[in-house]
């Protein structure tokens, strides 16, 4: 399976346009999160699975749910885990896929969108949060494992910022309008507003977890 | 002084009530970064510092700024610091205030959020960082120096979200719906969607920064 995609809770107002206007365009099966599966029923689209505590859709809303999608799982509100991190989950078991575009993980309430940011500490993702892909409407963020990268210019977006996104060592930027050398820290920093002086950027470090996001304003 | 707004370039659909329908009851003296000054002009406001590029607003607009505000500080866009940072220092050094209130601090581009909430671990901010309070719409966020204390339920707030940004010892949250005993990590985690039991939660840690993130859906 090449690619999956994952909508999760985050506000509409923060989908990009090919989830707002283009949806069906988007190739590869959907999993739905809570209402994100109702979004996903509204344009047509049959998530291959639904989860949640759906405590935010009411009764008539979830037997919608329940007698269209073959996976419906839900949760109990006092469960551990979120349900981005349960539908992340779930994702990788059933597809083991090479990409793992996931919608609505930002906006709105922010410890939610801090969960979803620092999910790659936790050790149930460390075999796949390399493979993951935030978009939303100005924003694209994804996760690198120690190592060197070529990181290609994505189409409309005018910033590059590489976060580290905790402790990291021997961080370096090596052709990018600002450049950093060698740069170590024990806590995270967003090293913001960068840009692409040519179609690729080159970048590495030895150990951490960095995020790199594109965006515009 | 006791309260300082400061109000930054994040976008109108993240303000919270107070600023989009009721501004001028916020007491206290206004900092504006870039078209955040565009906007307190509107509101009938002119506050006493705008800082920013201004590479979003035009030369009209700009005048406009110039003409109304005492001081009015233009930087190039290639600076170092962003808005954000250059606003809250400016504030800092003319007031010395105790309490910094901090709008459009979230939303639009998260390069930009993150360095908004990592500044605790710049040395600049050492001396003020637990004296802001971020607002937005759904999301109250303030920071706290190593120590015990007793966190008061906001008003209208349903969630509260400890979060340590970097590494962490012997974080203790007491008396919450969930509590953490002796928590320890070298990493962000974030500590989402916990609830007061009583009026106030009393927590505490003994080394790191700690976000406490007060929310609603």
């Amino acid at each position: 399976m090449k690619r999956v995609n994952i909508l999760l809770g985050g506000p509409k107002s923060e989908y990009p346009d090919e989830l707002s206007k283009s949806i069906k365009g988007i190739p590869g099966p959907w999993v739905g999160a809570d209402r994100g599966s109702l979004y996903l029923l509204e344009q047509g689209i049959i998530p291959d699975i639904a989860i949640g505590d759906f405590d935010s859709i009411n009764k008539k809303e979830q037997r919608l749910l329940k007698d269209n999608i073959a996976d419906f799982k839900k949760f109990p509100p006092e469960k551990d885990d979120t349900d981005s991190e349960l539908c992340l989950l779930a994702a990788r078991e059933k597809y083991n896929a090479q990409e793992y575009y996931v919608y609505g993980a930002t906006g709105g309430r922010i410890d939610h969108f801090l969960v979803n940011l620092f999910l790659p500490f936790d050790p149930r993702f460390l075999d796949f949060y390399d493979k993951l892909y935030y978009k939303s409407a100005t924003n694209t963020i994804r996760f690198c494992k120690p190592g060197r990268y070529k990181i290609y210019h994505e189409n409309g977006m005018k910033y590059i910022a590489f976060v580290n996104l905790g402790p990291v060592t021997h961080l370096n930027i090596y052709d990018a309008k600002y450049k950093l050398k060698d740069f170590n820290a024990g806590h995270p920093v967003s090293w913001a507003s960068n840009e692409f002086l040519n179609e690729t950027i080159d970048f590495g470090f030895e150990s951490g977890i960095v995020a790199i996001i594109q965006s515009k304003d």
